[in-house]
């Protein structure tokens, strides 16, 4: 049996609203053989970075040929201009607003479309809801199988945002930041794993320490390991370093968010 | 490829409940080859009046004979009917209680049938979930392509809300109100572009201004033009006058809730 | 058409979290004609109590031999088991920490394998999320024909909780107690229609009278029939008794939770 067509959504409308339904709605009468499958409709409002994280941890696991539709779209309506982006493997079709930041440098191969080609639009278009009227149809008809070069041309000044990277401030020491809370509570940083085995080949049989907020969070394997209260870390599922209370909220328990300095250093 | 049988859910079960994961089930259960989709399962509780604002958003964007099945169900297992309900090009299966008042001015023919066949039903049925023992059965077998006719006969006398219209009190002014509160505490109203356009061709060069709640909300053609924390106000994607503080929430940040007047006058 | 291998998920992943569209992606990979069908990713944080009552609620509106996917798990990373489970007519796939329980107790033939067959699972592996890296694979290599003895060996000291079931501390009573709160509020109790039947049978023409926090709660058949703002209960759809007030959260209203005691007495 041949693989149909597989579209994800991911947005901001939140648990409220029937937004992805009416885009499901839009995708189906263009092609209906489509396979849409909803990655989350729960980010944060507006939050293009907390998007571009998200998308980096998710689009891997989809198999070859699928296609992201990703509407957190703050500026809709504006100048900002609609994408359809291929990588090696994977399509992104949403706004040019540093949502696929994480994705451009991901890929080998590299091919960003500014979408013009109107007779792929709905027919009648607001300037709040590009979703259904842009991305949602464009999805859809680059679905069946329309060359990606028929949706207009390629551009090389695609808009990104400032990734916040975790530097070295001195030798034997990583200073990265907290830049997801998760549904849990729990908090993902911007450490990778490959960062922190680096570290450790250097340690010289010194102990490595994770700090945050003025404390220590010792390492753990995995959650239950930790029987306190207290603040631990683990490589997480995706290879960043998480700091954690097991079965509670970090961020509510210690008063931790996005943005707060998180350390790794050789002791 | 044949377009598989579509059959989208709208209830108000919230986040937290398996009911619509028991309703697929029985779907599927009867005709595996159906298409369910979620339109939302996060209606306000037992609120009839924005179930059936949201059908009206929602319907057309779907393919031609689309079962739309709505699970808004204050009064089940009382004497409430069941209804299947054809449209021109859509149909509509739930409870006798209003929730398609706005479907039923929309379209130009219109069957509405008091569902009644019980042999399509679940064998045992409760008195207090419908959606699993009458709604979603029903829509499996009918998206089979049962005849409407084999469902039960048709009514004429079906259950419609008063729905709150705009008031034209003296010319030159609309008065509409709050009708729906989205996720972003964007406040929409019942006031059409239709409405505001005829407004507008009587203005002879006078202004048009948008006042809610004592304060003026001046029009804007999408949410990121206004640049400050003000009420403002634009056409939204539905064609319907919208109040909203950009990149906040209207409601919280104004106080204002479903029912509120909104007005349009020329000054 | 044949129908399509189905494979559930019920998650305590909450609204907030993508990973439910990465176990998508994974089972797409694997099986690019899996029906993937959410039941809810709203399970309580790691509450296995309730996942196991939900499970029993939903499995049976599924067809035969649908896949159930449960990824409430606590213990991820430690020496917990991943276990394959078939029963008469459906699989069940997750942790071994009881979630089951209520699974086992239902059917007659039961066959549980300890799931080790490592090649079956993502190649490179977190301690943190197994639903991920070895439930999502297995389940959809499970769903493209693979024997269940190739998955690993069966077991027969599988982990299974405590359930709370209603006692008789007198002849003429049944003392249970909440053991779910839905997202309305309402109270459901593990005292089945079957137990007061048994009662009422015995009842000679006594009144039958349901008690819970110091107050009666009057039974109705549905929910519209009580139209104050007291406690009243009815028989759910679930067969099991519920205590609820009207459009209303008897939880909140009352202060009533699980664990709570429910009496069912003749007078």
């Amino acid at each position: 049996m041949e693989q149909l067509p597989i579209i994800t959504l991911t947005t901001d409308f939140s648990c409220r609203k029937p937004l992805a339904g009416i885009m499901k709605g839009v995708i189906l009468n263009i092609n209906p053989s489509a396979n849409i499958v909803d990655i989350t409709h729960a980010i944060s409002p507006q939050n293009i970075m907390e998007t571009a994280f998200i998308l980096e941890m998710i689009y891997a696991a989809f198999p070859h040929k699928t296609i992201h539709v990703v509407v957190v779209d703050p500026g809709v309506g504006s100048e900002r201009r609609p994408l359809l982006v291929a990588t090696d493997h994977h399509y992104f079709i949403g706004p040019d607003n540093g949502v696929f930041t994480r994705i451009y440098n991901l890929s080998e191969s590299l091919q960003v479309v500014h979408i013009t080609a109107e007779h792929y639009f709905l027919p009648e278009r607001s300037s709040t809801f590009h979703g259904r009227d842009i991305f949602a149809p464009v999805a859809a008809w680059f679905s069946k199988g329309i060359d990606i070069s028929k949706f207009g041309d390629s551009i090389t000044d695609y808009v990104t945002i400032p990734i916040p990277f975790p530097m070295t401030p001195s030798p034997g020491s990583i200073e990265g930041e907290i830049i997801y809370v998760d549904g849990f509570g729990n908090l993902i940083t911007n450490i990778s794993d490959k960062k922190i085995y680096d570290l450790y080949r250097e340690s010289q049989s010194r102990m490595i320490k994770v700090l945050v907020g003025g404390r220590e969070a010792p390492f753990k394997k995995y959650y239950a390991e930790a029987e306190d209260k207290e603040l631990h870390s683990l490589i997480n599922s995706f290879g960043y370093l998480e700091i954690f209370v097991n079965s509670r909220s970090a961020s509510s328990d210690y008063d931790l968010k996005v943005g707060d300095k998180v350390e790794v250093v050789l002791t």
